[in-house]
């Protein structure tokens, strides 16, 4: 060991060489989470002129901004499918359909626009301490994530591998709210708070949904593994519900009716009729004073 | 379709003029995401001299540093100020008002540093894996997130709009705790790991508090949405109560008394007196061998 | 109030000087967290060559840019050590003991590759959304927060105080994944989603083991704060467990047999077999049409 750092590189060129598999080198540049991340947040600028920027927009200066904006998410979008296409042997990768791919998503941006819009106006209505729209858009992580995700969903339907995960993933250790970007999900989407979400790949959600911190809308046999991949896995839920904070519901044939509440903590593998409240019944409680040491059980009070 | 690039411009700029709540043009600087983390950075190093720079302050330079960082904090404050204050018409936004909220601001930041010190050594004496008072400050994200919460407090006292509740939000994106600048807190406040905590904006909590991870307290009847605006929806915690991870307590009458202890998991709707033990009694479990399928309910052993 | 911006440099000064335990002036650096945060993103690209980085790397080049990256990781981790062992009077800080903490964490960097190797292909065989082991290594949180907590535990055993919990405090930030250093944990783990999980400082977990988002693996008594310290308190996890999302696990003598699964929103306090499935039986639920305001108890249908 007379020279411990040649050792050390050494020995990571041998573990390089024997362990594969979690290695990339001699065959092109994979997608960064740098370029991702920075991908995304001009995106957002697109999305909502005027914000999540460092200057005024005037009026004057919007088309030649937007052309601008447009003009370099295109050119950074078409390197990145060349990065993530590269690495799946099914995919097409020539320059038209590259081309292609970018043109299409950017034109479907007004409609995303359109379901944000919703999504702000959900927001505004469902929580008694919002004050103002900008607030929404500044401070609610719920409409960053689905501004996010409502995006990757376009490129996930066009068959883009890798990309959209990352573009959710991003959004994900930002918000702690983590939508896979195959779900499908309707207008005026409101997420409150928000933190331990989790939306699995198959969901399909309808409009005017709501949603609290800790609710996951998961797959059911997951011990199963790859064998499922492809199937309805998780739940489907209708128009106008809403799920309070915690609860998990279960299983890709699950439907929660339309307008049925599910409450907080609920843990749910059977669908729900429209209309219902399911909520946590009395549960037994263990009351006691602090000064004894018996503590007998006891019917909530 | 012969230039796409024109077309996907034209789309957008259609849609910022026929969708409208989610732009902001032609009408002065909003407070960027950027800017507002930039500035909660530097609060902290003015909060905790010595921590949260990249060098070293001697004891002579200490004086000059501190001028020169209050200096620099109190000029973003005031450029913050003018952009949120103008976004609503009932702020009064003259010069004479902003820079009494800046000195008024940072006057009360040696109070608030009090504070903190109390929740240092909250935490401290609180964990058993806490090693030594630089750790709580280097790596504990609660005192991250009461250090931001109890500093956007006094704005939000002083009537500031949406800037402090961008603050909350800044350091929920690192911590994922989300306190509410509204919500009221006593000294010696403690959240161990914290991920998922959400305090609502009506919360009074006392002093001695100590939460764990994946607490919410929450309003009741989060559907009537607006109609509730300013009303107290959020639960009162007295001095020195325990809340363990997971429980949700919910409501605006609810009232934890003073010293209790709040079992993980626990759903609670109603007030709790002083000095009780509140935690899931045995509930039914499920208990099979993995080679059995009938899976008969049982007893918690 | 001649001069508001003096009186609050002067109210700063001797809030610094009487308020002590908040303050590091005069006696040298302190890790910071933005050195401590590039550190460990330097440390991924070694750990993952070609990922995490923005540039392709050929075949040819990668044995110097991993020594140019070998030399650049060990000089910074020396300056990180000197800045923290001098924090704790019971350290030996000599130049000789740095460099060879240095030498001997890179030297044991290929075991830990070996030991991603296996938690990638856990993420790849258990979770059916996952298309390619690239997607796991640039959109599964759980794998980030396992690389750095794998390398803090490294550390950690060779009696490094403070800098372990900044590296693994500087993943929670970036997953929700609170792993302590300190926990001993065995090949093929796979965490999915992940948001909300808290590994406790004394864990010992086997191989093979699954956790979803929301899992604690958490202290009994938590009341008794530093009187703990150095005592077991957090549970152990056998090969093969499965523990589904917001399951709570509590104590330093519970054990989880080896191939047992333990439920979604389970709260344990006692050891489970081998072998078993453990899940919440049928909770009584409250069920009603949301018209009635009756709102019978009913068993789950």
């Amino acid at each position: 060991m007379g020279n411990p750092q040649a050792d050390i590189v050494h020995h990571l060129m041998a573990s390089y060489r024997e362990i594969g598999g979690i290695n990339h080198f001699g065959s092109g540049d994979l997608p960064a989470k740098g370029t991702v991340a920075q991908w995304c947040e001009d995106l957002l600028q697109l999305l909502f002129p005027g914000f999540f920027a460092q200057g005024a927009i005037s009026a004057d200066q919007l088309e030649a901004v937007t052309a601008s904006r447009v003009e370099s998410l295109a050119g950074r979008l078409r390197m990145e499918l060349q990065r993530v296409l590269r690495l799946d042997p099914k995919q097409e990768t020539s320059e038209a359909r590259v081309q292609s791919l970018v043109d299409e998503f950017l034109l479907q941006l007004p409609a995303v626009r359109q379901l944000l819009r919703s999504d702000v106006q959900a927001a505004f209505d469902g929580d008694p301490a919002a004050r103002s729209f900008e607030e929404i858009i500044l401070a609610y992580p719920g409409l960053e994530a689905i501004a996010i995700q409502r995006s990757a969903h376009l490129l996930h339907k066009a068959g883009v591998p890798l990309l959209p995960r990352m573009m959710t993933e991003w959004v994900h250790g930002r918000t702690g709210i983590d939508i896979h970007p195959g779900a499908e999900i309707g207008s005026h989407f409101f997420i409150d708070h928000g933190t331990g979400v989790v939306i699995g790949e198959t969901c399909r959600i309808g409009s005017h949904v709501k949603l609290y911190q800790g609710v996951g809308l998961v797959a059911k046999s997951l011990a199963a593994g790859q064998a499922l991949s492809g199937t309805k896995r998780h739940p489907t839920i209708e128009d106008h519900v809403t799920i309070y904070a915690g609860a998990t519901i279960v299983g890709g044939d699950t439907v929660i009716g339309a307008r049925s509440v599910i409450g907080a903590n609920v843990f749910l593998m059977q669908s729900v009729a429209p209309d219902m409240v399911y909520a946590l019944g009395d549960q037994e409680h263990r009351i006691r004073d602090r000064q004894s040491r018996s503590g007998k059980p006891a019917q909530k009070p």
